[in-house]
């Protein structure tokens, strides 16, 4: 598997193999972590609880963008449990494209972020946190 | 903060900061989870259970690549836990060698990847996996 923002789908044939269904929780989960953190850092700059450093925030963008290719491919067949939502598994194409939404708003994220222009970034920020929203108040469990 | 090899110390500078200890030690065991997962594909393919694909391979390897800058970021001051022994705290000089082999083994692991050369990459998979388990059985509570 590659990394970069290419289109995923849930297919057997897209996702990483995992030797038990907790070890692909684990995976996302982790992925979703390392995502949030990064993505929170940013957020607090957008928010002013922190000040602007415009190459902190790009390198936190960039690691956003490293990993946003990676939780998708263990949603695999199989691998229901953890927060996810059983609906995660019956709503592909719903599900394809909300990560669709979510990898092009990385992708401008991260371009604001190479400009260092606080105000485009403070834009496709929000972008990006609303897209995972969209999929979070659907798929994630409270 | 950047992706890429760069040098890493240990010190508060270089930390991120993490609002709780324990938000610490979630990012770096969701860092190492991530490149372990990929390394262990890597390792199927080495160790002969799994058939070589050199995309696969390299895709894999350049997850752990993108990743290998992370975990060190997370053990700043007052991060003690998890499955980190104290001494990776006391032993600072030690810790950053140590981080400085496996980012170097991961360099040279990402350069045979990219080749496609089986042998080469078995070869940098063996370094890498030593420079691993140098810091793990040091510094990883059993």
């Amino acid at each position: 598997m590659g990394l970069g923002l290419a289109v995923l789908s849930l297919s057997a044939a897209q996702a990483l193999e995992f030797k038990k269904p907790e070890d692909a929780i684990k995976y996302r989960q982790s992925a979703f972590a390392l995502m949030g953190a990064h993505f929170s850092n940013v957020g607090a700059v957008v928010k002013g609880d922190k000040a602007f450093n415009a190459q902190d925030v790009a390198g936190d963008i960039a690691v956003v963008a490293s990993l946003a290719a990676l939780p998708w491919k263990a949603f695999g067949p199989g691998t229901e449990g953890g927060k996810a939502k059983p609906e995660i598994w019956a709503e592909g194409d719903k599900v394809k494209a909300g990560i669709e939404k979510f990898q092009t708003a990385v992708v401008a994220l991260n371009d604001a972020g190479k400009t260092g222009n606080l105000d485009a970034i403070k834009k496709a920020f929000g972008n990006t946190a609303q897209s995972c929203k969209g999929c979070h108040d659907n798929y994630r469990k409270k």
